[in-house]
């Protein structure tokens, strides 16, 4: 309560609380009075006790999301698609085109990363630009050139859901389905991909919180698919000279929180091919349990984020330099 | 071109541009070189020029939208909907629940923002929430309620749409369309509002930048709907005494950069119904074409948003003391 | 207590508060247990509470800074030097140049800013510039300028110190004394000033919260000087269309935390002539008490914030413009 | 020139460009006319082309720091310190307490640190705390107890400058002089360390872009001083989850960007205990040239950053683990 709350405002907000079957503790200080409320979380997360008057402030004690928290496992989640292995001990590797652009250009980037020891292959079929003028996507084309790469070198595919009217083609073609960071708070979206058989890469938003990416997971969980892979890819923040701010800690207090594999994306991070390497390995050095990598025969040519790729030529030289951290946290590429 | 690109890079770059009918100027000082590029905005937009060897910056000269653009209009676009107007002298007050929640607190508040000589009804049927613990909103039977409220008031209604299957529902009952923050990049819901017959409102992303919400217009605009509101309601930064940061410069620059409405949401950036008054009139006085405002008649029952809306008992004061800075500023309540 | 928390821990927690001279309650839930700690609140600043085993999180309930607070005092305080008047109803209309830097040109802009009705003169004699290179204040110097143009005008002078060397100097000079936001964490700058006998403007940080430009203020007040006036002046954001973003909630707030006067830096905040009119008005109409903003006789000559300063030929109608928002809210240029 | 500019603009500023000695160069588009300015960095500097009126966007082409720029030297630099190095192949491992408490408890610290193959001892002699109410460090005393730490166990210290007038003490007693992070602009300071025969250790501000660093560092190196180690310590940002978000990408920037050494502190990141060896690994795998940790005897009692700092007792282990990843990158500790 605020330090001008009358009496009658505490015990107001007592009665309402009593009311709605929770326990309320009153602690009256010098300086303050502080109501302690102890009840069902899902319960409390629908009183409005911010509203009543001569409250200041509330404070929630317990986490908001359960599902996903790290309590509610006894091991790490292990997300397992046709033997390939993405958490725990097992560090996912996983790379393709920014966008899926003609046939040869998909399946050589798969020949690529499959002989690189890869673990999946990710390509965009609709990609979200933020301008309407650029190239957005050759959309279910792209799916079926994802599931040809994928019958000739037997690595799963991991593409983007953008439409929730797209969501049969999307689960049907991909093996893992991506969210994208600007649909991170779709929560429609991911309420679809909780009903779907399908895992999901969920990528954190450009200005999302841990806290709100591990609520975005739970609208997954809640809807009964806790097969969920979270992915870092950079925040929104004043600096520049990276096109976001790569933010690693979150991954290393992910690890604690969530019993849900932590990957990173240190491409669209970066911005430029330079950093992607020193970013993935320090991703795998702070505990990740993977990357999403872009990489592209001819990035000059790419139709999108032509800046960031790495050239095929040089990927498998990178997933050797990546590999080394990876077994040096004693984890193996699943 | 950075420091160390060789002079082949630099041929290559400007024989490049020159294939695909950009003329280049190339200037050489002693510390770089620089190459001008300059042809059509659309077709640069899709040269993937920062992926060249020896690139070190892109800088775009001229700005990537157009038909929203300052320029492109001789006046200020004036968005009217049922004889009420936002832009140019017209400043919309836009009010009403954060939710619709029952068919009684829907009319009250109505009759309340109509009779203060309020623009339009806002309501939410549809509510992106950060927990899926939480009130989601009433759906489709919102929609009935607005539509009611309207058929008593004469109030045009203001709702938004999530979800890219509900356009004809939420078409039907709206005369404006709000695409709210967490989709102010979902780049096909904004094309589908683009060729919707009815205005939109297009709220700015958390983390969204001046330019890209111009550019996000752009997507509307682009499939022909130019009846666009901008709406500032608050950014994700590192200060938590107001639950958004409300961003008044954005709004002045704004004014100067596109001919659209751009209305400002104090509710949303205060999360505090003190600091609601305050922050519209600034809104008012720096120039905006509008605010809209929560507005509750028991805010303390309300089943989210609780603690920022305005009591529908205070709403009239509030309109008078808004008022009095929209006349200061030469406008009148549209 | 975390999840994990032994009672063994929560036993050792509490016996050292107790041991400490605070009452510890413990408040045993299923998912969480809180032990609620009342005591003075300096002791409690001290007690490192967050390093105790098992310890997950600690939650301030009571305010850390209490000097500032609105609490302490019954009225808001009024600066008052030399009859002109700041805070409360009187809100000050503080200008000059960014830099002093010739005689001329000092004394022309006083001139004007005194006709026009201006509270107080500004003027950098020592600049903190962001490169080495550019022009760094003409230093002791300047300040015999500004004395001659009090002498001349009756305008009470605010300059900046930046070097706890030259306090004797600036103190001497200056009517208020600046503290710049780069220095706004400069604890042992405000202790200093916090010992001088003359006001202190406080400018906030590029990420100075709101809760430390109050602890800064609080160094100040500790000291014996409670004659401070907090200046909101832009923060560091992702957004890159203003030069900071003026954050006018935080304004609202600090008018419910604090007795002490709010003022607002347009200028620097949009780093644009052009926006520093709708700032200005916005800054008056959120409840701001005052502004300060550049004015010299050529901008285009200017040695720093060339494109921000008003040129003083545009001052009077300037100042009247801001002039009519503030006899809106009931208040009158100090 | 922006899009209204006027022929007899662009006149004006090319008349101004070549007066001051400039190559101006004009290039006219449909939609805007660019001046293409070649000149001395410093020169140009000083130049207020974004006041000249018509002038829309001013884009610095050439960067504003030369001293510290990587083309600047053959080799990376490296800073030796009583035969210990930091930079290129040699990896800075500083460790000690935040705040130097006791004779015991900094000796006690001395010798693990060396023990455990460090490099340098830190310890704050002067603490700059948010706080006016909180332990603000022992000063000279502290200066004496670490050199007595450093007598017995030849670790050369690192210690906080923050006022000017301490220069003298703080230079004798220190072997590497840190300039804190609410320090990182405070440009006098930075030209008084400029100024002396020690290295300087200049951390990262909380809102500092990679950019100003490097003008920061520039302050330095133009008095003459070249020995400089820079320290990324974690920015302002929207997450709470860490006290801080350490930009592991900057790191990545800074080593192509600058030839000095570039460190990391993920103490102060972190903000708690067991993010520490996750964020100092992740520092090594991404190329910093060494970490500075806060490691203290008894966490529990210590008077300042409890929650952060590596009991003594499990700093070797610690020092082992993130030597691991020092090899694998092919370094050795310094």
């Amino acid at each position: 309560m605020g330090p001008k709350a009358t009496p009658d405002q505490t015990d107001h907000v007592v009665a309402r609380l009593e009311e709605a079957g929770v326990d309320a503790r009153v602690s009256r200080g010098r300086e303050a009075t502080v109501i302690g409320a102890i009840g069902d979380r899902e319960l409390l997360a629908t009183l409005p006790v911010e509203g009543y008057p001569g409250v200041e402030q509330v404070v929630p004690i317990v986490k908001p999301y359960r599902l996903v928290a790290r309590e509610l496992a006894a091991d790490p989640t292990v997300i397992e698609v046709d033997g390939r292995r993405v958490g725990d001990s097992y560090f996912g590797l996983i790379a393709g085109p920014c966008s899926v652009e003609t046939r040869e250009q998909t399946l050589e980037t798969a020949r690529v990363v499959a002989a690189a020891g890869g673990t999946m292959l990710r390509g965009g079929a609709f990609k979200p630009r933020t301008s309407p003028y650029t190239f957005q996507g050759l959309g279910i084309e792209a799916l079926e050139l994802l599931k040809e790469a994928k019958a000739e070198t037997g690595l799963p595919i991991v593409t983007e859901l953008m439409d929730p009217r797209h969501v049969d083609e999307v689960v049907e073609a991909a093996d893992v389905i991506q969210i994208g960071a600007r649909n991170s708070q779709n929560f429609l979206l991911l309420s679809e991909v909780g009903r779907a058989e399908k895992p999901v890469l969920l990528k954190r938003g450009l200005s999302t919180s841990v806290e709100e990416l591990l609520m975005a997971a739970e609208y997954v969980a809640k809807e009964g698919n806790d097969r969920i892979i979270l992915c870092e890819r950079g925040m929104k923040t004043f600096e520049t000279s990276t096109r976001f701010t790569l933010d690693l800690g979150a991954v290393a207090v992910l690890k604690k929180e969530t019993h849900l594999p932590v990957i990173v994306d240190p491409s669209h991070a970066a911005g430029r091919r330079d950093l992607v390497l020193p970013l993935a390995r320090a991703a795998a050095a702070v505990g990740a349990d993977g990357i999403i990598v872009e990489t592209h025969p001819q990035p000059e040519q790419a139709l999108s984020d032509a800046a960031q790729q790495i050239p095929t030529s040089e990927f498998a030289a990178f997933a050797a330099e990546v590999g080394a951290v990876v077994a040096l946290m004693g984890k193996e590429i699943g």
